[in-house]
């Protein structure tokens, strides 16, 4: 249970089967830098070109096609004090008769307080003059390579993870992604210091990070991302429209109640009918992405 | 502000242009009840047809077209101890080559313990025998009468409400409908003991209430229906596919984040960024539903 | 089989359950007269408002809820000499991203020359200079009363029929809906000199017309709108995305061949899966339009 | 203007940057073998794993990214007598609702008799005894390697071509596609020896083919794939849902009209309105393929 401490050197823009940059056991940590979503490191130099370079691939022991990657996200924490963002709203989640009234696209900086644990604008528009969220960090962008040698852009995801933009991929939760390679080939990069559901300027503040994330390789198969946070599990679906996206997450969702929770197709419906909570983790991307969630407290490991 | 106690004789199976049941002033609470999805009322007497009777509709002296009703549900009491759903899950969430696999669709009975505060399936299958989730009292389908002389079925919803299966349309919660004629004709029914998001089963835990409702005119006027809890507002878009509901009731926000708020187009986009939740009310209906909320802590009425 | 000539004095905004305008017998044919999607009638003076006025509805007698009206489009003869379209192209079917860089809406007016046999701007911007597409007329909206007492704006369509906005809704072929109330109520309108595919800029050359239909009423049940032209059937579904809308017509055109035709599920896929062709009637309106065609000579009535 | 003979000795199954398999010059012409979707060649024989293999890559001298490849189906020649289809419907064009009552998936054989030019099934169901539609043979999947270094699937396509399993690319069509990368690398396999719109049994008639194509480079920019047949132009959006893909392939044709024949956009707009047609290449694959086309003779080039 090594913890390895890894600088990158070249970055990634898509999920594919590149080279190694490291070798870790099965069980290891490693601890690393991703630069934002632009290319920009902590030193807010441009050390990569778009969409979303990646940090990887990481080559995990033991890890063989028909595996799962299970990946604890540590710690997650910004390296600058700044991110950005853009405004105003995207296409994607506006009426289409509503798109030509809405301003241009403009960039924007928030400063990142560790301190205080907020973010706020650095010049805010009149009415968010006191706005300023907590930090809430979060993995744009993560995954594995994808099977049949395919190769695809971080700009958008799959069922072996890539840009979902979720939310509750965050600190204390751990990620479980379908290996389809020897070695599983993990990325990861796209930080968010923040972002609320959808990600729906095109962007959280996107900045620099120093990730801890701990690898291990599970012998058992999945189709679509799964993940546990200290409260719930989830399901992840990739897919435009959004529905089916969902229809995805469901049939994970209900899959995972049946290997894990002893519940047949129609217990693991009267559950689901009455609990789950779907979340939209991006409206934004070429795929769009839903999560399915459970609380744990409603399960019982079979 | 008068407290009128209104019982039914009649149903309807649109929102429409009807003879009202009840002429009311603005500002009055109305006490009725309604029945459950399939017409049965509390004593489990069947005395209406699908799809979801409603009670109503209620004139509001008042309402002229272009104005909005502000709906404040008081208090939903369920009167009986048995509610409804079915399992397994709808087709409308399941990967479509999954479909075939999946069981024959079956009716279960729930038990409404209100001194437990509790619903339970009457049969538990294995692994559910302890499933008892709170009740979580909710109204299925409501609203007003559409535009144009129209009359949509309750199966489905639009602008005007209806069939939307949205669990904050609960106690405590203000909704808002705009009105497209005079007095409004304010119908409701459909209440749901409990119910997950998506009514990813078809039903909620379908049951007959004892509903309580407060009616007020506001000079003002909204394209989608909008709501208010303890801790957020939000608006709802109905359509498909998801996307499109996401988009109609997005829009709406940014709307009402100018109107109310303070917060131009750009500065509405920099809060939404960081801050919205989105809600799936229902994916199982003709139209699809989607809420998007935003807690008030981050909001300042202009 | 009379014909009768029947001048309207008022016009509908929605399909439903209005007071008959004319009582016919079953076989009898119609001659009437039509107004434009604006209510212009064939002096260009505006008689009737948005959207889509109709004609009707005529009361057919013998047919009943479950019945099938079989609508025979006789003749479709232009009242006037002018239409009119709109530019540039919907939201609907642009690319969002590139909605901001179209030109603001206008209305364009187009001369519709009987003798020539086709239709030209009045304007025409360069490179349209002898841009003159034959007439080409067609039905954008009709149908029959909707089941339930519901009542559906003509902006709109679904089982009933209603705004398909398709070409092959044209003389010499007959329409097919599904019957909901007694009396069938037959509705129609919305003439246009020509269109494209899809009525992708929100009209046909909408124009004023006097229409001639025969109404026969067949004992059988149908799910969704049928037709039959000299050398095709088809299916229309009408919904929104585009793909359940093929779904809908594809489904019902499987029917189709099982019940007439003498195929059954596998039969049907192995000939459609060769010879099918789909056909976008309009991907404008709140529910877009597909229809599913089948050339005659592959088909033996069994 | 040489034309090579090419026999490949391996198979892709995606696009993407792999080892050219012949570098050609441009205006040359390839004269190559393609095996079936399943792997089959001329001899039944697998020779390669699915999803549909393709001959290639083939490297155009003077190809550059940001160029155009123009390819000319010269010939399409089936290799052997028969090929297969799958049956029932696909779930992806079905109601949901009905997709529990289709029969099971089977692959059934046809006849492909050069001699009469037709295709028949082996053993004909019921009713379609006769049925005996003429061979006409179209590439299902061809296209160029995709940017970024990305490799998709040949299940799937994307602006780079792939599956798009459309009836036009057929003999004496020009496809154009977007080069990404030096030389193009251009792939090519999947023939159907006929297929209805939609690929709606998941499969056109499989078979394996003697093609021959010439490579032509092009020093101009497209964004999606377009197509020249001797009667039409047409370009190709490829994503879900259909809309999407729709707006992709509508908005191309816009630009398309503005950069060789002299309309504006509200020009377009007015040609395209009335005389546009849609196409459905796949309903099937995970992007679904819709052509956007308009008939030669409306147009003059600039």
């Amino acid at each position: 249970m090594a913890k390895h401490r890894f600088t990158p050197t070249r970055y990634h823009n898509t999920l594919g089967t590149a080279e190694p940059c490291l070798h870790v056991s099965d069980g290891d940590t490693v601890v690393t830098d991703t630069v934002d979503a632009s290319g920009l490191d902590a030193h807010e130099v441009t050390v990569a070109s778009r969409p979303n370079p990646m940090t990887g691939p990481f080559f995990i022991e033991g890890a063989e096609p028909g595996d799962t990657l299970a990946v604890t996200i540590e710690r997650l924490t910004p390296s600058r004090a700044t991110g950005w963002t853009y405004s105003p709203l995207a296409v994607s989640v506006l009426d289409p008769a509503s798109i030509p009234d809405r301003p241009k696209v403009e960039r924007a900086v928030w400063r990142i307080d560790n301190n205080a644990g907020t973010v706020r604008l650095a010049e805010p528009p009149p009415g968010l003059e006191h706005f300023a969220p907590a930090i809430a960090p979060m993995i744009g962008c993560f995954g594995v390579a994808p099977p049949l040698g395919q190769a695809f852009s971080t700009a958008t995801s799959a069922q072996n993870g890539g840009n979902m933009d979720y939310r509750l991929f965050a600190p204390g939760t751990t990620a479980w992604f379908p290996v389809s390679v020897p070695g599983a080939l993990f990325y990861l990069g796209d930080g968010h210091a923040c972002q609320g559901d959808g990600e729906i300027v095109g962007t959280g503040i996107e900045t620099s990070f120093e990730m801890e994330v701990t690898l291990k390789v599970l012998k058992r198969s999945i189709n679509w991302p799964r993940g546990e946070t200290a409260d719930d599990i989830f399901t992840v679906g990739n897919a435009r429209p959004l529905d089916q996206a969902l229809q995805h997450a469901t049939t994970e969702m209900s899959r995972w109640l049946g290997e894990d929770f002893g519940l047949d197709a129609r217990a693991a419906a009267h559950l689901m009918g009455q609990v789950v909570r779907y979340d939209v983790g991006n409206v934004f991307n070429p795929a769009y992405t839903v999560a399915c969630r459970i609380a744990k407290r409603w399960l019982t490991r079979a």
